[in-house]
């Protein structure tokens, strides 16, 4: 009996829109059923079943009884059956989630092939190699994905083989060498299974519908889902289709294709194909392909009808579209489609496109940009300047440039990456089991493979460099050395790849910001108008200002004045800490205060005419001082070395000072408004140069526009007694200069209490401004500096937490931001509110801190245009769908 | 003109009930002379007007004429006049804050005495000595307290005027050497104010007045708010009150009494009176008193009404009272009453015998008792089994015994508790200038002054150990050495006091913990009648544990297992941190699990049948490591003088171990819940400790009722995770005893982000328990190991915190407890919700508690009492009015 529920649907039976359902795969495939176009039959086991697989470690009741069902209606619909000596039956086995995860699970092509079906394959094909051939690839597949053995061991076999048989390619092997063939990979087999080969077609697809389930819990499913943040419990569906092939001969081909060029946006079909090929073959990168053009030459009338096909889906789909075909013998088969990853360039182009020929609305073109993936496009690139020797050249897969060391291992990536060092990974072609690696680099580079091989379509998706089928390099993984033309690189050397022309550069070559396409500013011009959230920049020099500016930077809402505290002026920030009277003490804020002016001079003069929120010292003023650890270990040697007194003794005097000033937990200890309060000089120091800054602007016919922010704040009486201190400062400035500067000291809301307790703090605070990161430290009790290295990727790992919370901000330190809002705008209707924390320029917390109600985000220069984009679809109420 | 305010009551104008106008000296004053009691006649300016000067820095408008209109109609009465060259009025000029501040603001007597007034007050009395000793102390007075002179110049004149004439006392001076003596101490006034003493006595008058109001802003009168959380925004009032004269001859006393003994509670009059002195001389305990119960021999009819007068007093206030009187040449005057200080002991007794005399009801009782005085009862004793030798004894002037360093003086006593060192202040006798030094010591021995003395009264208050009046000891506070009968002790040499007995030892006495009085029993039975708050103990030993029951706790709160992993344990802990490899981490949690499991079965015996809360295991794991810098110095040392390999190998592994695990805030970093979830074997081993414990002694009959408690807890997940693997091991453990124990799980309520999402975490604990020392430090970003030394002290001076948000727990962290209450709540309504932090054991924050809802505050055993008392006056909705 079957269960009550539905667990398999015939493609004829679903819509585009199932794809929760049907996985995306299978919805698409009922859609082009649905519209006409020539697809395989078939039908899909839907992801309810999956999921109760896992739930249950079993298939559902009734699952088994649909599927031989199905299974029976398509041989009926075929005219043939699995296993049939004279007309078999054949089917691939694929798995297919709502979201594409290319490459991450198992697929079985073939299956029904037995000692039975072969003699039917021979008969209908005549073509006994092609069959022998088909049967060897179904066994090793089948061998590999189903029963788990090494997939070495088939290719062991096969190299033995040719080896025996004096054969250079695999084509050079006969029916007979592949009947041979046949026979070696059951003995493998039987040796690794300790059973015969299973030969039941029926047996081999419930086994195949296992190992789809199970391949969604494999390792590099589960790192591919927390890269993309997909959800564990949606499960995949798992697709049987009617093979069709592409490899019975010159009259066939298989092929990947894109309605629009996918790198660059260009309104101009894109693809690659193979003649006599299988479709793994493509996508593998394993042999040459061919570009698409050339088929219109070889098979002109298919490839009309493929480019007409073509057509019908983008009007369809309203989008470009990515398309997997088969030619069998003369008839061209639509395998696959869904809407095409893209990079951020090729999105923007294909959105404004879209829009001018009215097929979609401005507000659809600014919802299906991804803002994670704008990030691209604002990549570095070569400097055009830079004198470069190209080394060589390869496929530019993935736009943007990157430096780095030459590493040939996933893991070595990793490991190098994780210790800050920068790397490129170089691969003669990539795997998913290269993921973890890919994600530690700066950019891939490969020896093989097309722009639709695997290493293209994931550095798209991550946005980084990547340059493919550079085959001039020949790596030696072994000995961690590739060679181009005589040159060696070892690993560790120091290449640049640009991804964006698909140069290969020997040493670190200069790199420079892109410059925007008109695509870019047209939709980011189309999110302004909609957005309601303002964007701000996180600028600590006039550079970084202008910087933030140019990408839409309504003002600056962080800069940060203690990274003005470091480089030449490290040591007169130390005198000023180690003075020993106030006499030492005041030259040294002179000093400070002449240089900071300059700071914040260049700073208004980049905003000039918008908002500069300007944070006073935050960090502890230990962290401008050397280690305590170094200092003790140096002077022991010195003192076990006989060191003279006189050279010991400042040493000491600065180990005294810097112990005096240890803290067990520096972020919890003297810092922000605390030091204000403890060492007001400092504040009254910044606030002055600040102020005369301002001033002098405003004299020399400026619009300084100030807004002083005072860290850390607790308590309203801290923010209360920093207020009248600084306003004391400010009123001096301002009757010494006689020109009169508007400005604003509020607070950042950065400490739990103080969201609490925002009514309070708002009676004396012009502005609010969320300190998202520290906020997240000490809402959730979480030392960044700790917790990243020790405990947080097995919180991720384990979906103990769903998302790194100092990336995307949390819901809990969400409901505290939500609280000080409220509580702020209860006290005072019209403050400010803003957020300057890294949370600012993340898409997905961009649409949060809009719902909550904020005034403005500010992020990294870089980021702006994303949180503009992100603002945008805040408003729009949807989530992107271009990528996903 | 008037201003409209008034600022001046005569003393027939108040009540008792006005003491925030007039002040508690103003108040009572003007309620005796409603009652008819013979009070010299007066006025009283109000602490508003101290208010306005302290605002402006002058007088009110209308102040002046007020004080003027005042004075006349005063003098009108009296049928005197200030300065009046016949019958002078005399005044006296004293401070009188809302809540009594003991000796800490400036009071000037005799005022009014001028070369004119001399004459008249010689010709009134026909006492010429009498009148100059009268001017002289005026002037000498008036000199230090008003024109700021130093005290020692005046003294200097009268020790040469002696000399001079040889006198060996003061009273041997004649009127001719007093008259000299009053032209030695204008020329003293002359030559440092450069002007003449003010001879008109309304200039006098508005001058001392001035220098009340300052003497609110001293800092000694900082201080003492600060330490009794006094607001500074009270005021003191000003009472100018005619004078009397204790001091006008044999028929004259003055004293100080209580209508029942202030340090036992016993109801007999208890005081102290000189004859022929004034006032200051009893308080200042300059010279020896005698008892009271000796003036019903030398004035028998005056002491009887004087004890009738008590007796009304006492009737009236319907409490014990502190009385100030006065006799002049006959005639019984009442010159101050207040509500008397008292010991916890005495307090207690009081109110239980007033209860029982039906003079106030039961609830009344319990809201009388200062619950923080009640700490003073549960003061150490010496151990009765001691074989002591007492040096010499004094006065039990405060009970309880202590044991400390001999200091000599305030500074070194402060220095010292600072450093970690107990101390016992030992001075000739205490002024309001040593309060910091009583505040730093253990206790407190006077060689002079009576029960009513400085060190008296404010160790009282404090509730330290005092012996005062012990007069064999001579004291040579320039050399840092005492002598009694020819033993030296000196500064630093260890010495034991008994408050209670007034003995002093050299030496350490061994201390043991007091017995409860009957009166203790049966308040603290009536304030169990009444509270609604359940009290349960913080416990980490069996002896902790009975403590605490003893003290009527209803259970333990929080049983901390680390301190279960120090002593000889660590080096175990430090095998199973450090182990190389499974076995050597199973041998190390195999062994441990066998001594937590006696830990838990000695805690589950002493509260059978009681609720235990156990927190596994909590602080970071590097805690019970060598810490970092001393590692690698001893490494750096040890290569420096070419240690073999051999001997470094070890150091060098650990010290790679605890860098690997060093964090650079701790309090942030891997501990709680995040080392039970990435070192699950921890916990584990705890869990199965804990019920193995349990399961046995449920078998031998007992009745364990087990809480398992998890920390650090920031989202609910993390709790799911822990509480399921918790519940794995509880059913191994059950269903191998084969004996059922009840258990709850549930969780510390002590991140932020867990009170915020309480209602999620609440779906997974049986309990919370709110850890406000940890929630403060993350709420207000404070570590407590940093702030309290560098900048918490500087923000209670400054009072941008009204208070120690470690000892009272703070608005906004109570906000965010009340927010996990009603979210915890929301989600299970009969979810049990206590507090372990040290809050649990501060009765202002036990108010708190029991007003946001809470189930039961956990707190150290001996803060147990206080709490319970504190719970009940929560339900009574009063503080205590015992000693303020």
């Amino acid at each position: 009996m079957p269960g009550s529920k539905k667990y398999v649907y015939d493609f004829n039976e679903g819509t585009a829109e199932m794809k929760y359902i049907l996985g995306g795969k299978g919805a698409n495939l009922a859609e082009m059923t649905r519209i006409g176009l020539p697809v395989p039959p078939g039908f899909t086991i839907s992801t309810g079943a999956c999921n109760e697989y896992y739930q249950t470690g079993a298939f559902p009741d009734g699952l088994l009884q649909e599927i031989d069902t199905h299974r029976e209606a398509l041989e009926q619909k075929m005219g043939k059956v699995l296993g049939d000596p004279d007309d078999p039956l054949l089917v691939s086995v694929r798995s297919g989630a709502a979201f594409s995860m290319p490459g991450m699970m198992d697929t079985v092509l073939n299956l029904g092939m037995n000692d039975e079906a072969i003699k039917g394959l021979t008969m209908q094909t005549g073509d006994e190699r092609f069959a022998y051939d088909s049967y060897r690839r179904f066994i090793q597949m089948f061998g590999k994905v189903v029963l788990r053995i090494e997939g070495g061991l088939f290719e062991d076999a096969i190299n033995e083989l040719k080896e025996k048989k004096g054969a250079k390619l695999d084509t050079d092997l006969t029916a007979d060498d592949l009947k041979e063939l046949v026979q070696m990979f059951k003995n493998i087999v039987r040796d690794h299974t300790g059973r015969e080969f299973p030969t039941d077609p029926k047996e081999q697809l419930i086994l195949s519908v296992e190992a789809v389930f199970k391949s969604w819990g494999n390792k590099r499913a589960v790192d591919y889902r927390k890269l993309y943040k997909i959800p564990d419990d949606l499960g995949t569906a798992v697709n049987i289709q009617t093979m069709v092939f592409g490899n019975k001969g010159d009259d066939s081909a298989t092929g990947v294709t894109f309605t629009r060029d996918p790198a660059t946006g260009e309104n101009v079909p894109y693809g690659d194909y193979l003649i006599n090929a299988q479709g793994e073959d493509v996508v593998a990168g394993i042999r040459v392909t061919e570009p698409l053009l050339n088929l219109k030459v070889e098979m002109p009338a298919l490839a009309d009808e493929l480019l007409k096909n073509m057509d019908i889906l983008e009007q369809h789909y309203r989008d470009m579209c990515d398309i997997e075909f088969t030619i069998e013998q003369g008839k061209l088969w639509m395998l696959q489609t869904r809407i095409g990853k893209r990079t951020a360039a090729a999105a923007l182009r294909i959105a404004a496109e879209m829009v001018e020929k009215g097929l979609i609305t401005k507000k659809e073109a600014v919802q299906r940009i991804d803002p994670e993936q704008l990030d691209q496009l604002l990549h570095p690139q070569f400097d055009p300047k830079a004198k470069i020797k190209v080394l060589t050249k390869g496929l530019n897969a993935s736009p943007g440039a990157a430096v780095g060391k030459v590493v040939f291992d996933a893991d070595t990536a990793e490991e190098m990456g994780q210790n800050g060092a920068k790397v490129i990974l170089t691969r003669w072609e990539t795997t998913p089991d290269d993921l973890h690696g890919m994600v530690a680099a700066q950019g891939i580079l490969t020896s093989h493979g097309g722009k639709t091989s695997h290493a293209a379509v994931v550095a798209r998706g991550m946005g980084k460099p990547c340059v493919c089928g550079a085959d001039a390099i020949k790596i030696d993984s072994k000995n961690k050395v590739f060679t181009v033309n005589g040159v060696q690189v070892r690993e560790g050397d120091i290449i640049s790849i640009d991804g964006t022309t698909g140069s290969v550069v020997i040493g670190a070559v200069e790199l420079v910001p892109p410059k925007p396409t008109k695509e870019f500013e047209l939709i980011l011009g189309w999110a302004d108008e909609i957005r309601t959230l303002g964007v701000r920049t996180n600028a600590d020099t006039p550079e970084d200002s202008e910087k933030g500016r140019q990408f839409g930077a309504e003002g600056i809402g962080l800069a940060r004045t203690e990274h003005m505290f470091l480089g030449d002026r490290l040591p007169i920030v130390q005198q000023m800490i180690l003075a020993k009277n106030e006499d030492e003490e005041k030259d040294a804020l002179t000093k400070l205060l002449k240089v900071q002016r300059d700071d914040f001079i260049g700073i208004f003069k980049a905003m000039d005419g918008l908002p500069v929120t300007i944070r006073l010292l935050d960090p502890p003023l230990h962290e401008f001082l050397p280690r305590q650890i170094d200092l003790k270990v140096e002077i022991t040697k010195m003192e076990m070395s006989g060191a003279p007194e006189a050279e010991l003794a400042p040493k000491k005097e600065l180990l005294d000072a810097v112990e005096r000033m240890a803290e067990m937990n520096p972020m919890l200890g003297l810092r922000g408004c605390r030091l204000g309060i403890t060492h007001p000089e400092i504040y009254k120091m910044q606030v002055r140069a600040i102020m005369e800054a301002a001033c002098r602007l405003k004299k020399e016919g400026g619009d300084p526009r100030v807004e002083i922010m005072i860290p850390l704040v607790a308590h309203v009486n801290e923010l209360d007694i920093l207020r009248k201190e600084s306003e004391e400062v400010v009123a001096e400035v301002i009757a010494a200069s006689g020109v009169d500067v508007d400005y604003k000291i509020g607070t950042m809301i950065e400490i739990p209490r103080a969201a609490v307790t925002a009514d309070e703090i708002a009676t004396v605070a012009d502005f609010f401004s969320f300190g998202t990161n520290d906020l997240t430290q000490m809402a959730f009790g979480f030392s960044r500096d700790d917790i990243e290295a020790k405990f947080l990727p097995r919180y991720l790992e384990r979906k103990i937490l769903p998302s790194n919370p100092f990336e995307t901000i949390d819901d809990g330190v969400a409901a505290l931001v939500k609280m000080g809002c409220d509580k702020g705008r209860a006290t005072k209707p019209d403050l400010k509110l803003g957020v300057c924390g890294e949370h600012g320029g993340d898409p997905e917390s961009v649409k949060k801190f809009h719902d909550i109600g904020l005034t403005y985000v500010s992020c990294s220069p870089y980021r702006v245009p994303l949180a503009r984009l992100a603002a945008a679809q805040a408003v729009l109420g949807a989530g992107s769908s271009g990528s996903k």
